[in-house]
């Protein structure tokens, strides 16, 4: 079992969400490298719950606190160690799930895997709040990419039945990816954002949740990078992107879209334009044949609905092989989506500065 | 660059389609298995064009010489070694791909990348003909996973505006499943078979393409294969995956769905069936926290409409630096996608096979 | 650059010797092993200075705080993070060492490679003292191989002009391994120990050093571990063991020394004793082929003189590209081999259980 | 089991002595490199049996057969495939191998491992035969380095009790170690030659075999190439050069002869030479801490006896369980290490190359 990712820029996560504390180790990073802690912290609060008015206020703490790796806010080439102490516990909330375990979690297979010696405290390994750390080092990763020049930045592009104004997936402007990323809850269109916490206000009324669509792009990508067969760009953001927790599809461009065009549609002609060779469409999200086109790389991906809600639901007792109905106390976010976005950026941001480095 | 993949079991594939041999290097295989030739020819002549009546006449003989790593049918655990000798190779078809980019294909990026210098002929290393290799890896995959209980097999979900019947994600039978793998044109339902075909037919008549969504499935796989995280089904799946040609969205489960859906309608619920652990319905494809969970693993991928099109299309000439119009001689498949299902299998099952090894 | 080891389970380490804390995180142990924690602490013991009369009295406390992975004692599988935190730092002692690069320490290349900005207190990232977190890695993997009937255990063969009993490389009892690897200066005969005393207190006297040679084996181990060409037993500890600081030589079995032999004389024949298959003698050091022979698998690393010493040395101001006398001011060990047996039992104990993953 | 080395360029070696063919897929070549064919031949020829008067006639004719990743003698940047086709076999020599295993080979361990399906013949997966693709890479490996001002070369240092002249560590011309790598029978000195085929010619009338030592530098190489820990140059070279049937030890700069020397005599001192930083000794081989110090890469490996000798010697008979003598019928080379000496500087300059991608 490995929680490691990277070929060149090796990113390792660890930590219970109930345990002492949770962290990363950031392997590979240039040297060099002046980080802006403030700009860290404020991805991580995006990712933190409580902060936006429509999340449950399950306050985290999400302060990283840097053990090696950084001199002066200057990474030294050496392995940068982030770990970030958990305070707000509760054990009790979580008693029943070894032998209970919750439906659409990883509650079961885990205790066929680890034979019930899992950590189950709060989905022990296996929590929503290990994406702080990918947090972290996304927006390590972001800064990175910043000085040569790629911005990275997503939005949520439907809750429920409402949709978001979507990219123009040939003419992204920077601008509109910094402000989208700096937000705690990214929509390109105020009156959407506006029905999205109507639909996500309902949920947590009737003890249900929803899920989403996040879409996520970056500009400013050279020509060339990645390679076809087992090196695509597609590829390695798909293997980080489903890391993330309750993400259960990934496409780029017209994704499924393709599935309704025809080839004269779907084919994105050449043109030159201010004396360079671009594009004259972009169905293909900035990606042909695994390398990026110099397009604007964009994709989806899809959120299943919390599945922690307060309805009751309907489960076995491993222990005594029976039917039992379950209900999840504690306190539950019914929409993570907003949440999410950070987290999206980040794996993104992630796995472009592996590739490119 | 690299054309490789596999943590556990090591598929390097290597080749231009219009260079002398294809082929693909298979490290890590268990020794002991007698592999059953005629069944890897069978999938391998379901990949090549020219077989089926709906695909362009291009034949490419795909036998597969093997070199090493078999002793009497028999795998050694030495590393086994296979050759595709290239017969049906026409050079003069590619010649202007060097300097005018074909739309949707890789020639514009890997000029960029390769200086120039990259084998272009046919697209050279990122031609569809490198799938026979991993149809070959995947078919030795199948055998060995039938070994373990794990039978797999896809179908052609859509084409243009036709819709197959769709799997029960609960309940798909092996018989099912074994059935649509040995097929040229993998369908549920025959009557959406003679519409796919027509739908075809017209794109051939009209000098264009259309592309497709393949639906794929595996049952008996056992509870608690993959980890979360870096090490999750989906994440390993989806980056052999989005290595197959043409492929641009991959799901799981209801997968886009999702976002139409409350969290008390994805979930999947527990019962107790036949004295095991059992889920009611199976929206998470078979899939939880990473984990396979007992119930069918089920994914959708979309495959773009075929890129080489004869209608001319708009390009530039990267010498001269001018808008030029392309066409593309040489004979091109209106629709890749009943190819492709064969291909979508082995992934799938060289993907499951080196999670469990 | 890579601080992270392993195929199976992986090892990555963190950390500068002078910055807050140093730790580890080790990803991919099974779960269900129940952790011996004052056999963790005595290996590490043993590898801090002070604690043995010859070593200088510079105190580390090597106190491990476990921060994942470990739940009342027993691995859960997840991740297990680990961190010591710094307590014993004087950062003047390294004040000038950024310009003037200490003889036969890594300063001088990595100044070239991270252009200055690396963190060069007390060695930084390349310091000794980032083998603590590799014996505590090594300690849990011995406790792991011990499950499996595997025991390993080292000695200090030669110090100067002393030499030690050396093992009989086909007849090593668990008990005697179990004891050496139980001391903090580990010898088979006591007189060899005095002497060698004896010559670390004469360096010392004279402001110089020495070092030495270590033997390590490991009995226990099953036949056919380990693979040919890139995956032999040997390779794998190989690249380990040069990962510890002042090891410049490594070598299984006779070594060096079969270039003295003919084949008849090196050949280790097969017998049958106690109805099973044995060697009569061991000169492969119990690796044929790169795989386990069922003999004990035995090696000698040579451990180079410390580098630092207090006499006076030849070096260059980098800045000012002048020759300049160094002295090296601060506490050195005149002799660290002692302390780098745990080290050397730690990295074989870790790549042999990785292999056996 | 892997047959795979590298992280940024992967080599992939399949074959069996006695198969069909035997060959390697090099991925991750940059392209552009013009490949001088002869020069590959060269060096293949020096490994080949029957070419140098004191080794066996016995004919393996090591014709390269390029099937991918060349185009008109440039790469492509695609994976380089090459086969060499088995002609010279005869399977009977090696009849009895299957249940009497040689003493020192690989058959016991092997036949545990594999369950008396490994493909035996001449030793199977497991024949110094497979150095051939070694040998190959590392032309090729050669060739790059030689664009980047690196040349590396090496020599017999020891055959029986005759010792060659060795290596000024500080001071190897380029010139030296070209005129090295071109010879079949590589020495410095011609007396040592003519002594140490005398040693050959008596092992084989004696029908016994003898080993020895082969020294290996690099020049040119910048200044930090390389890292700390788990990226050093000593523990990449080794991983690769262990793979080299009957390597037993690896060591740098003064190896095992560090154990005889006090700091003062050991460390490097630095000094301004022509306006840069220089060494003034060079014990440290080249390498500190883990990178590349400047100076020449110099190191040794030992190669133990050809364990293949015509005496009769003491085995067991697997199926039995009884002692058996054993003659090893067929053609023995009664020194390798003149043919081992293009492999090693083909591991060495692979190994390289790997780390400077």
């Amino acid at each position: 079992m490995s929680s490691e990712f990277g070929k060149n820029i090796k990113l390792s996560i660890f930590g219970e969400s109930h345990g002492e504390a949770i962290g990363c180790v950031i392997d590979g990073l240039p040297s060099g490298i002046m980080l802006n802690m403030d700009e860290i912290y404020k991805d991580m609060a995006r990712r933190a719950p409580g902060r936006d008015k429509s999340s449950t206020p399950r306050l985290e703490k999400d302060e990283p606190h840097i053990l090696s790796g950084v001199l002066d806010y200057v990474t030294t080439g050496a392995p940068l160690a982030m770990i970030i102490e958990n305070t707000n516990t509760k054990s009790g909330d979580y008693k029943d799930l070894m032998t209970v375990p919750r439906p659409s979690h990883s509650d079961y297979p885990a205790y066929v895997k680890y034979n019930g010696k899992n950590d189950i405290r709060g989905g022990g390994h296996f929590s929503g709040r290990l994406t702080a750390p990918l947090v972290f080092a996304g927006a390590v990763a972001k800064q990175i990419l910043k000085t040569k020049g790629i911005t990275i930045g997503a939005h949520i592009a439907k809750i429920g039945n409402v949709c978001d104004a979507v990219f123009d997936k040939n003419n992204i402007s920077k601008a509109l990816l910094e402000k989208l990323s700096s937000e705690p809850f990214s929509t390109i269109s105020a009156s959407a954002q506006e029905k999205m916490r109507t639909v996500i206000e309902c949920a947590r009324l009737e003890q249900d949740s929803v899920g989403g669509i996040i879409e996520c792009a970056a500009v400013g990508l050279p020509v060339g990078i990645g390679a076809n067969m087992f090196s695509t760009v597609e590829g390695h953001l798909a293997s980080i992107l489903f890391g993330v927790p309750a993400v259960k599809g990934v496409e780029f461009g017209a994704g499924f879209d393709f599935a309704n065009m025809t080839g004269s549609q779907a084919n994105d002609a050449y043109c030159i334009k201010n004396g360079r060779v671009a594009l004259k469409t972009n169905h293909n999200g900035g990606v042909l044949g695994g390398m990026t086109s110099g397009a604007p790389l964009v994709l989806n991906v899809v959120i299943k609905p919390t599945p922690s809600i307060s309805k009751p639901q309907k489960s076995v007792n491993l222990q005594k092989m029976e039917e039992e109905t379950l209900i999840i106390k504690g306190r539950h976010d019914p929409c993570i989506v907003a949440r999410a976005v950070p987290v999206i950026e980040a794996a993104v941001a992630f796995g472009l500065l592996d590739i490119m480095m």
